[in-house]
């Protein structure tokens, strides 16, 4: 389902003000420019993220993510791509709190859904697999390795989140969800 | 000339503060990791650099840099190295203001050290050779392409500038003053 543009434009209005709280200042054209991932399932509120790509060359990409409060970015994983192994992404924490989920390790124990502190999105329920948590606070990092199956979601707060990576080719990204569609679909009500 | 450990304490609580007017988190391994950057020039407060490093891969490097009012970080070039083009850097102000200095174009007018803004370390002034300005507020930004020589300096408040880059090889980088010495040396005087 597409996003209309007048529902973008209030999305991105409140996504610059958590910006703004985290001291974080976009120019004019950027602050236009804030991408709002609807991921084609119609409840951006539960499954969506808002992000400014501040760089994105052939060789690094430079983000900063906005979640709204319990807002999740479903599961998926960054496969390699000719030559590329595949994105490996160094998330941040600027603000409030992230929990991240990532496959089970090796050697580790099996992660259940049911230990974890995030609220898995009900109506995709079986689309979130993997429940190895990590907590990112102000300040805390994990960095992910390529083909790594992950999603995220912001504590009751939200958060603001930096991202540094390999070059972004989104379009490129596998999600456990067969009915999301990445790139953006937009009604233009206006 | 050595850096004394008891003035990188100094120079380290000083970034610290910095970065937490920029609303920027650091945890305490980090806060007592800050990098102080003298150069061996022994005047850290006019040609010097504070850093920290987020994350250096084989694929890509995240930083922030702290500027003291009118501090410079001096001339320099990313070399190739290996099968390494050279070191790629997008500079994103964050907060303050950042005098940037890049070779002329090759259609444009050749630039001078009279037209500046950036005020030259008097007594390295030999040792600054390229003059074409990009001036960085906050939230504007500037990608350097590798092999271009480079140098910058904050304006009178101070800067603290984001920097997303390919991986950093520090101890390759080709400073045009020969007496710089790049990597730390430090006297523990404590
Ligand atoms: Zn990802
Ligand atoms: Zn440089």
């Amino acid at each position: 389902m597409a996003l209309k543009r007048s529902e973008i434009r209030i999305v991105q209005a409140r996504a610059e003000r958590m910006l703004g709280e985290a001291g974080i200042v976009l120019t004019a054209e950027e602050r236009a420019g804030i991408e709002v991932a609807g991921f084609g399932l119609d409840d951006l509120e539960e499954q969506g993220l808002e992000l400014i790509t501040y760089i994105n060359t052939d060789r690094y990409c430079a983000k900063d993510l906005i979640l709204f409060p319990r807002q999740t970015c479903p599961e998926h994983l960054h496969p390699p791509v000719g030559g590329d192994p595949g994105k490996m992404e160094t998330f941040r924490c600027r603000t409030g709190q992230v929990f991240l989920y990532l496959d089970s390790l090796p050697d580790g124990p099996e992660n259940s859904a049911e230990d974890i502190q995030a609220v898995i999105p009900e109506r995709s329920r079986h689309y979130y697999t993997v429940f190895r948590e990590v907590v990112l606070n102000p300040g805390e990092q994990y960095t992910i390795a390529p083909g790594t199956k992950h999603w995220f979601q912001a504590g009751p707060q939200g958060a603001v989140v930096s991202e540094f990576s390999s070059t972004s080719r989104d379009e490129f990204d596998i999600f456990t969800d067969p009915n999301i569609v990445r790139m953006p679909l937009i009604d233009e009500d206006e």
